[in-house]
């Protein structure tokens, strides 16, 4: 089968060399084109625009930044829906709005192509292993003959029900995500502060009923002083904002994730944009240093 | 060993038994006498008093709901340090402060008598199974020999530092705990508000980046509508009370873990207080219900 995919940033790039390896034709297309490179060198056609991936790709696959660039990807004037050609199933993977998702359905639909809102979770370790796990919303049958592709670099496929539905289930994990964060970050912040040995912490609590995959995998990251590897604030801001505001549409009161959304707010004001996720550490530290000079 | 064992509740109860089963001789007392029943049955001697508890016993331990309760256990008029006898090594495992375990450490070493603070982490399911965390604080000497005596309830016993360290390491895993708490909760209302399947969400949830054991183990009960199996509301708004109290002394900043514990306060008013703490879903549901009228 001949597959579009748009997007070969850290997740994006790992994902297609699995579809790649399986032997499927590849149409790429990426932002900087040097970071699809690998997958050109191993025989994939680079395409100028998301239109000419559109063009000769069965289905499209794509995973950028933010919801703007899926727009642009797929709505945009050389954007993939603008062209007509191969294309019949058209497959979002970026962690988008659900709104947008419906959007581009219904541009889609007009267009005879089916549409998928495909987020996944599990990171670059997951996908360099090609063990992400992928939540679906969309067209059922459509999502059926894109499986396939999607096992190609995900353990678990989870169909959640029509257009948006992916967005929602993905928005459920990062709330779920942001509660673990803040009780693992507060939680070594105590540690530290009361001189106890962080790693005996972490080897206890994330043990018992306090464990989570952020305190056996991130707080780790923290007493070596890696606030690099992982999954960037930024992204994460605009996950937790994004839940907030189908919360909010919804009329679902979300006091925990409106405080951490504000608190990552402020880690990325700080200047920890690009930095992994654990850098709340240095963000909530900064909050209490002061008390250490009196 | 002559074993004292103040608190036969449904923790204190069940690894009770799991020393009377090794072939110690027990001295037991619980303000509800009802409650030691079993243990008595079992030949275990009743004492009227925790002072006649300490007449008799080698090693005392206690697990009980407060920490006044704790004070009185220990420093009251008729507790375990007003009289003289056998006992030389003290040993409190409820979720206490660690001011209260360095006021009682104090005490003891004027009489003669070794402290250890050590809470347990684990549920009614480790204590029955035996395979708590014990996280201890005080007396290295003391923590030596009364380690075979806690290895016959727990799976991993681990020596945190002088008194009021065990209390230390159990408030980062109560903190832990109340930041999972928050993200489970949430990312279930999100679920249900959205129409997602509440099973399949925790499934990819949970195995993923935002698992965690309150996911894993207590968001299962949500779906069931069971509120009443688990660790109790009263108890937990206790256990984040003495870490924001602790926090604040040493001038350290817990913001994610002051909103979740004011949340939780709002549970314990609602009726809860003798709930499980996956009644927060409830509280939080009542948020939001008064959007679905309109």
């Amino acid at each position: 089968m001949n597959i579009g995919w748009i997007g070969t940033g850290v997740m994006g790039a790992a994902m297609a060399a699995h579809v790649q390896k399986a032997g499927h034709e590849l149409f790429v297309y990426n932002r900087t084109k040097e970071k699809a490179e690998a997958l050109v060198k191993g025989g994939a056609h680079w395409c100028e625009s998301p239109a000419e991936v559109g063009k000769n790709a069965d289905v499209v696959f794509s995973i950028v930044g933010f919801p703007t660039d899926v727009e642009g990807v797929y709505l945009g004037t050389s954007g993939v829906l603008s062209a007509r050609g191969q294309c019949k199933i058209i497959v979002d993977m970026t962690t988008s709005t659900p709104t947008l998702a419906k959007k581009i359905a219904r541009a889609a639909e007009e267009k005879g192509v089916k549409s998928l809102d495909a987020p996944v979770t599990g990171g670059d370790i997951g996908a360099r292993k090609g063990t992400l796990a992928v939540m679906v919303g969309g067209d059922k049958e459509a999502y059926e003959k894109a499986l396939p592709i999607m096992e190609l670099f995900s353990s678990k496929v989870t169909y959640f029900g029509g257009p948006g539905a992916g967005q929602h289930a993905k928005a459920c994990n990062q709330i779920s995500v942001a509660g673990t964060m803040i009780g693992m970050v507060e939680a070594m912040l105590y540690a530290y502060k009361q001189g106890l040995d962080p790693e005996a912490v972490i080897d206890v609590v994330g043990s018992g009923a306090g464990g989570s995959w952020s305190m056996n995998n991130l707080a780790p990251r923290i007493v070596k002083g890696d606030y690099k590897s992982g999954f960037f604030v930024e992204h994460f801001v605009k996950d937790m904002g994004i839940a907030l505001q189908e919360a909010n549409a919804v009329g679902l009161s979300l006091p925990g994730l409106s405080l951490i959304h504000q608190l990552y707010v402020a880690v990325k004001a700080q200047g920890h944009g690009r930095s992994a996720t654990q850098s709340l550490f240095i963000a909530l530290k900064s909050l209490s240093e002061k008390e250490d000079t009196k």
